[in-house]
């Protein structure tokens, strides 16, 4: 834990910036130093409590830049994906409560604006930073209210559709909107698609300026050329540049004046830079060349690794070691093994991740059949949608997408998979409550939005074979788009490589039996804390509750459940998803539909936004840990 | 209806079409005589039977030149938004179904691959043609299959997220996609955005080739460029052009081959142009000038109004006129006229379409305050974050966007919107079964995928009255997130203007009493469909059903609930939207937790995509018409 003594001593200058007004009182030339403290302090905090480490740290003379030169919080600056926010949290107010980041009651991983009015908008999914900006450069524009508003984007959030609309309408109306574009040419994986490469080779042009100089005063003597001011100058510029990179400025192609690129670690010059363009009129970019990790040696070799490092060392650099010996894998981990082993046995079966391959362990896959695995980029529409295409050809896509960031998708899983009935199996990764990264990284609604769309097939493995049996299920003959949903992290299995078998769509299974008035119902990995509260109560009362695990959602196991509910006075649903329209609707849907008599208690995600916690603390808090359960099931024998 | 011998006596060469090989065997002169008939053809039965008019009439060319140069169906066809391709309906098999256009039973409206080999890819919303080509493209790689793939989309379509999705990753892979920009300045509204203006501008640049030579010889000559092939050249002119028209070449920044603009109704030219482009590798794209309604005076002139014009008289393009001066007005009629009822007395209200001014009446707002209503095209994602940001400067924004759109905009609800409790109102309109557009348009799933967003307030008015009070609620102090859904079409009051009051939220009314065991809970506007079964049922058996019109779905009257449950030994719910995770299932949920020993019965869409046909069609289809309505009551009396 931190003291203020400590920062005292160690971060004389943050010790005295409690807000950015203070931040501003500053001469220029001390803000390297600044620079230099945020580093030294987030090292310090980040190797004892784990967060995301290299975004943070490659934006740290862009936070203290533009916090020096706008007057915020009267401007806004808009953060995309806020992990590489963290000197912002320190030098607007959160500096002393940082010791606290992503934990319960503490702060927000992401700028979070119920925090603080520095944070002016979620920013949890990638790509909505040039939106939201533009909607609030608009408002400012409508209320004649004066105000920057600037939205910080990364090279890969802005491959996304979301951030594409918005680049689209920011010429669309009156506004001042300053984008700025850090390019660190590495998002969480590589940035891929043709923006990525736009933009590394953006800079690969040698030897430009001679030439951009030379051609045009060549054509102005020839007398092509009138010299008709800046704007053709600049118009002028763009094309050379083109035409040199073998590329064009896409975005003076959608009528946002660019500049660059610059070094995005020179403080002094970002300063002057912003000054200059702050009062341009109408929407610019600004393209910034950064670093990920810039100053911490180890992250900056690796900077994937240490996208979320873990605890570290902060002298050596060297990451705490999670993983005992005894300890299951991860289901990513089983995911991506049993991938290739189903790839390998199947020609069909293409892999396809949303700039995630390591995140959903896609990676593995990639790695044995690198032709047969697509990252689209921060793009989940379009990786839904190519996998309709993949499969209408007769090839069996795997997509592995987190369950809230598929969110981005859900017309594309009705419109150009379901109605069609295209073999797609969906993979969705960081099901249920997800833990530190909180409210906006939940899996909490994918039961629910998916159960109403017909011919969807939507199961949930309770153990890593299970999940291996369910993508070997998912993959036979004759079934349609077929969801696959599990939460991050560790299985409960040390043995997790079974023999895979047929999972018969629509059948659940009894895990344990019992003579108990009350019947337990449960869906996928929270059926372990079910099992486990069955075996609390067993040993604190003597009394055996019965434990159906139904696998799958959708279709529902009819047939176990009207035996489950011709034996129960109480049936007891348990799920990792929001209570309303998940497993505990499907069975009150069954209730009602067959009279039924037993009474219906639901469990899982209430009527709320969760934040950040432990996901233990998290489950918890929605009554379905091992202990809340065992007391819903002991409040009604 | 359309003869054999009619067909036969006017469109002799069609008439020989059975499938596109007959028209590859045509002599290329014959072409023109093929698109005159088939434009004839439209004409006629477009005239009786309504459709998309102008979109199909200004792709003609393009269908023949395709389906003549390519061996279809081997080779792929994806069409973006399909409403363009009735004259490829009519050449491939589809000849003699096509006066059952959109009808039940008969032709799908859009391209739809349960129907024909020669439909790849479902296509009824905006955007997806590239992503699902792209797919295509790769799995024909993966085979080994020699196969071309071609996605044809509209200027409109192409300034999508998605779309641009799928270019920015088209050069990601090794294929060879071919994309057909069928640029026609004028979607269904006039497009919007930076995209737009840029393709305007595109063609505007006179005197360019002239300028282009000049430069390039000049630069030569003196040494600045070096004579290194064509492929610099191309660039050179890419960038020449850019400089001329102030903008870049876009698509060639994204690595994808630019051609055009050209001609898209000089069928000959486009045959020629298409057997160049066919065998090269790597993504490509043409670009072509089309008018909408072309060959058809009326619709050249009025290509918004024809875009789909009813009926008409084919010789004197007079529209059928169908509003009897004592009908209904639409519900978007209603909601275009309130909104600036209340924007005048709100001046923190703006208006937000998705390019569909018209459709949703947000046109009606765009007159009256031009500077706070932004049409921001094609991007519905956009649309609500955009929204997001405007909210949260303190502004109000109505976003109208059609049910089955906005799945696109999902996430950005829960994440942009929702998350922060922001007060934006969507205006939900197509919502429940929207008739001839079929199964890519239904309204079948926003009561489902909204009820499980925390704070979320989802309402539906039973009539005009209802949606401006609703209107009016939603734009009061205090609330966060604001649905409304409502039908297309007409509402059921003449006198619709009432003076606007506050409907408490999440209170429902009793909206006629009985003593029947039988109890009515509805939702929205198919409450008139279950009022007129109320009647029907007294008029038949003398006995009074109580119904219930509960207007908000989320948060439910709970109240209410309780007070029809205890009178009731069955209750039946009606709602025109998915029976799974709706009203109905928010009511067995309230069962079941209090123990209701009333039955339930859920009327609403069952668990399947429905086909087009007439509304009316659809409801008996689903069993929420008023007979179907009366007769599940009369089987609980």
């Amino acid at each position: 834990m931190t003291t203020n003594a400590y920062i005292q001593e160690h971060y004389p200058l943050l010790a005295a910036i409690d807000t950015p007004a203070d931040l501003r009182r500053l001469p220029e030339e001390q803000l390297p130093a600044v620079c230099q403290e945020l580093r030294e302090m987030m090292i310090h905090e980040l190797s004892q409590n784990p967060g995301h480490f290299a975004s943070s740290m490659g934006a740290v003379e862009i936070v203290v830049a533009l916090h020096y030169v706008l007057d915020t919080p009267n401007d806004r600056i808009v953060w995309d994906v806020g992990h590489q926010a963290y000197a912002h949290k320190i030098l607007t107010g959160r500096r002393d409560r940082f010791a606290d980041n992503r934990k319960m009651g503490g702060l927000s991983g992401f700028p979070n604006p119920m925090e603080s009015d520095y944070d002016t908008f979620i920013a949890g999914h990638a790509s909505n930073s040039i939106s939201a900006a533009l909607g609030m450069s608009m408002a400012a524009e409508l209320q004649g209210t004066d105000r920057k508003v600037v939205a910080v984007i990364g090279d890969a959030s802005i491959s996304g559709g979301l951030a594409f609309e918005g680049l689209n309408n920011a010429s669309n109306n009156k506004n001042n909107l300053l984008i700025i574009l850090n390019d660190n040419d590495m998002s969480i994986d590589r940035p891929v698609g043709a923006l990525g490469r736009y933009m590394t080779e953006m800079t690969a042009s040698k030897g430009y300026n001679d030439f951009r100089n030379k051609a045009y005063q060549r054509l102005r003597r020839g007398g092509v050329i009138g010299d008709s001011g800046k704007g053709i100058v600049l118009r002028f510029n763009n094309a050379m540049k083109s035409l040199l990179t073998g590329q064009q400025n896409i975005f003076e192609g959608l009528n946002i004046r660019y500049f660059g690129p610059f070094d995005g670690h020179d403080v002094l010059r970002l300063v002057k830079l912003l000054r200059d363009v702050k009062d341009m009129t109408g929407p610019k970019l600004v393209h910034l060349h950064t670093k990920k990790g810039k100053g911490y040696a180890p992250a900056e070799d690796d900077p994937a690794t240490w996208h979320a490092p873990g605890r570290f060392d902060e002298v050596t650099g060297e990451r705490a070691k999670s993983r005992a010996e005894y300890e299951p894998l991860k289901y990513q981990d089983v995911f991506g093994r049993t991938l290739v082993e189903l790839a390998n046995a199947n020609p069909a079966i293409v892999g396809i991740t949303a700039a995630m391959p390591s995140g959903t362990s896609m990676s593995v896959m990639q790695q044995a059949h690198p032709t047969r695995t697509f990252d689209v980029g921060i793009s989940e529409g379009h990786a839904v949608t190519f996998a309709g295409g993949l499969a209408k050809e007769g090839l069996h896509p795997f997509v592995a997408i987190y369950s809230s960031f598929l969110q981005r998708a859900y017309d594309h899983i009705i419109h150009d998979v379901a109605i069609a009935g295209l073999p797609v199996t969906f993979c969705i990764d960081r099901a249920g409550l997800v833990g530190e990264d909180g409210v906006t990284h939940h899996g909490a609604f994918d039961l629910s939005y998916l159960r109403c769309i017909p011919g969807m097939v939507i199961a949930a493995p309770i153990n890593e074979h299970d999940l291996r049996n369910l993508m070997y299920t998912s993959q036979l003959p004759g079934h349609g788009p077929f969801a696959i949903r599990y939460p991050r992290g560790r299985g409960v299995l040390v043995d997790w490589e079974n023999e895979m078998r047929e999972l018969p769509v629509g059948r659940g299974r009894l895990l344990s039996d019992g003579d108990a008035p009350v019947v337990l119902l449960s869906i996928g990995h929270i059926g372990n804390n079910a099992a486990r509260a069955v075996t609390l109560v067993k040993a604190e009362t003597g009394v055996a509750v019965p434990h159906y695990d139904m696998i799958y959602l959708k279709p529902l196991d009819t047939a176990l459940l009207a035996q489950a509910a011709a034996r129960a006075r109480v049936l007891v649903t348990v799920e990792d998803g929001t209570i309303t329209g998940g497993l505990g609707s499907a069975v009150a849907e069954w209730l009602e539909e067959h009279s039924s008599t037993c009474r219906l208690i639901r469990l899982g995600i209430g009527d709320q936004f969760i934040d950040q916690g432990t996901p233990a603390q998290q489950h918890h808090l929605c009554g379905i840990d091992t202990e809340s359960i065992a007391r819903t099931i002991k409040s009604c024998l």
